[in-house]
């Protein structure tokens, strides 16, 4: 069967991470900064070095494009995004990325083309680091979030996204357009691969989430001075919904997860009980059903602790996110690749959201996963095997050659004899 | 009986809160600042005007002696601070303060002398807000701190107690001296009086404290693609702490009290399973006992909660302070003046440190507490009922004259009938 380059795909990642290069080994590519340009430069030259016509749209996506042999037919398109976290690594984001280029490098190399045309794009600002809301750019091209309304917002030294995208010349003018599919290989960012000793997730789709911003408000008073039994004792009773968020994650089905991330306490002095806890919840679950009856319990939870504790609990829900379900043929296509292939593989959820959750509301969409040591990640110590790496790019070249159809060369072949065509 | 003026200590009370007075009706008048100079000073003119000989000690501390008819006899010394907290209130400290001066003019009126000197002092330093170590003053008196040592302490600013106290002009020579008996009164700081309905708190003895700085390390990680099990999240582990330091002072007997006030959560972010935490851990007890017995429950808890959230948990102890058990003849003298008086009264544990605290060291002492308005203190809205500190003020004239002896006047008559000496 084909195969992508694994040391192609290694140098460009490398060649790549030294945009922004940090020196803990990371990456500093804030999107739209002089480093998300350099970076998208890089990706551009690439592109057009490999033939492929390259369009930009008005938040800043580019649409590097691979012409088919049928020109009816939509782009089977294949991305992720360059910017980075402020002490990110090189890998998330840039692997799918260079992943689609390696892939359409492969194709040319083997003198295959396809029916459908293939479409490698880099979407503006996923990470959301300088500008929200992240995923800004599969937002728009989706249709979930307006043009206008990103293009307004600012980062904190007040400079709007429509000036940062002008300045740095990624204000294009590309039409919106159809896709007949997306594929999207990342890494992990999760250990699940690595513990399981797996090479290949078949991600079969991503966990919606709930947020909410909780404020616990008791009284403070003396630690000294004031009996157990009298204090209304704010962490108290934020501790009890620590663990009751922690049992509500690990108790509910559908891959539900619960986080409390974020706590900061008052007055917060050593010997004062405090008054006044601001927490976050984070639910997530692959099902909505699931997470809705999450909701209701940590509901209860808030209540009994409420009384339990003598204090008032505010709780405001500000993210909710539905859990998406790719496309099951398309993962069928990954899961078979990745088998054809050899590759060990695995069914999985993504736990995060990507690109791919906002592009699967408008086509058929599938995710391929690789391993990363220890599941780290949005940390510039993020690191992946390069072996892993070219495994991943390979299930995404078969996934994608069963979708947009091969002709010409040993690949076709291949891939005709898969598809029972032969 | 003879009773002080309640008016006249009402007012001296807020003539004094208006040096330093704040927006929301409290005081700031941080140890050695301009207020505080300007507090002493007017604090030194009203002794003086009372025909007191007022003399200062090296760090600061003031006593003002009205002469006994025993030459041989060592004072009985009614002291409290003058310094507040930087957001504190009318009360705390300058009560104790002004219940001495109060006496003190209540004895002149009614031609009272007693065979003790008395002294009220005005010790530097208490709350510890601008200058640690608290109780700064009665430390050096009492010999628990080097008066060299807490010279070289330094502000936020970089300035010394050395330099503070001379720009004050309070670097003084009095020198050290023998105390008969100490005796303050002090508002309660807690909720205990004013909840039971009682007047009068016969304070028994303060408790003592152990201090403990907790860092618990596990591993940060994206809250949505790390799965619950295999989790080692700091903050879970740092709110079962919480849990267990609020049983075991729940639990625990002799006035005990646990309490985490402080805690800070790394990284601190919404969709971050927390990788650090650092709090802290307040026990208090009245036996030390009952504190070797909570901190060793408190050990075996951290030990327990590592295994169960794979987390590494330190525990540093940074304060210990042994409980303090007041002399029992004063607190007798106490008790029996609030009888006497036909003031309600309860014996009662002092849950914060008062310059009592280091006094008791060196000499028999006992303090009054009186309730203050929902045991809300350091904090501007902190409030205390003129008829209870006149109460206050009186149970401490009476107490002080058994000790002290009198002779002449009304009181002395009072004084001897119940003495049993008529």
């Amino acid at each position: 069967m084909l195969t992508t380059d694994a040391e192609r795909l290694w140098n460009s990642l490398m060649e790549l991470a030294r945009i922004g290069a940090t020196p803990k080994g990371g990456v500093r590519r804030l999107a739209l900064s002089d480093e998300d340009r350099r970076g998208r430069d890089c990706f551009r030259d690439w592109c057009r070095a490999a033939g492929m016509q390259v369009e930009i749209d008005a938040i800043g996506n580019i649409f590097a494009r691979r012409a088919g042999t049928d020109r009816d037919l939509a782009p089977v398109a294949i991305g992720s995004h360059l910017d980075s976290q402020p002490s990110g690594g090189k890998f998330d984001g840039a692997y799918g990325v260079m992943a689609g280029l390696e892939l359409v490098r492969t194709l040319d190399d083997a003198g295959v083309r396809t029916r459908a045309p293939l479409e490698v794009v880099a979407w503006t600002n996923e990470e959301g680091s300088r500008f929200v809301p992240t995923c800004m750019g599969s937002g728009v091209f989706a249709g979930v979030h307006s043009l206008e309304h990103v293009l307004q917002q600012r980062d904190v030294d007040g400079v709007t996204v429509r000036d940062a995208l002008g300045r740095i010349g990624y204000d294009g003018t590309a039409s919106p357009h159809r896709l007949d599919a997306y594929f999207e290989a990342h890494i992990e960012q999760g250990p699940v691969l690595e513990e399981q000793g797996k090479t290949i997730g078949v991600v079969v789709g991503a966990l919606g989430q709930r947020w909410f911003d909780v404020v616990v408000v008791g009284q403070d008073a003396h630690a000294g001075p004031t009996p157990m039994q009298t204090r209304r004792d704010a962490l108290l009773a934020a501790s009890r919904l620590v663990g009751e968020v922690h049992r509500i994650g690990s108790r509910s089905p559908d891959y539900a997860r619960g986080t409390v991330g974020f706590m900061v306490v008052q007055p917060n002095s050593r010997n004062v009980v405090p008054g006044e806890v601001r927490m976050s919840v984070d639910l997530r679950s692959a099902k909505w059903s699931t997470l809705d009856a999450m909701v209701d319990d940590l509901r209860r939870c808030i209540r009994s602790v409420q009384d339990e504790c003598r204090v008032e609990i505010a709780l405001e829900e500000v993210v909710a996110f539905q859990p998406s379900e790719f496309a099951a043929e398309l993962v069928a296509h990954v899961r078979d690749a990745a088998q054809s292939l050899g590759h060990s593989h695995l069914d999985i959820v993504s736990g995060a959201a990507h690109d791919a959750v906002y592009m699967s509301r408008i086509a058929p969409t599938a995710m391929v996963f690789v391993p990363c040591a220890g599941g780290i990640s949005h940390n510039e110590l993020e690191s992946a095997r390069p072996e892993h790496l070219a495994a991943g790019c390979d299930v995404l070249l078969h996934a994608v050659l069963r979708r947009a159809g091969a002709s010409g060369g040993r690949a076709a072949a291949s891939e005709a004899r898969e598809g029972g065509e032969a």
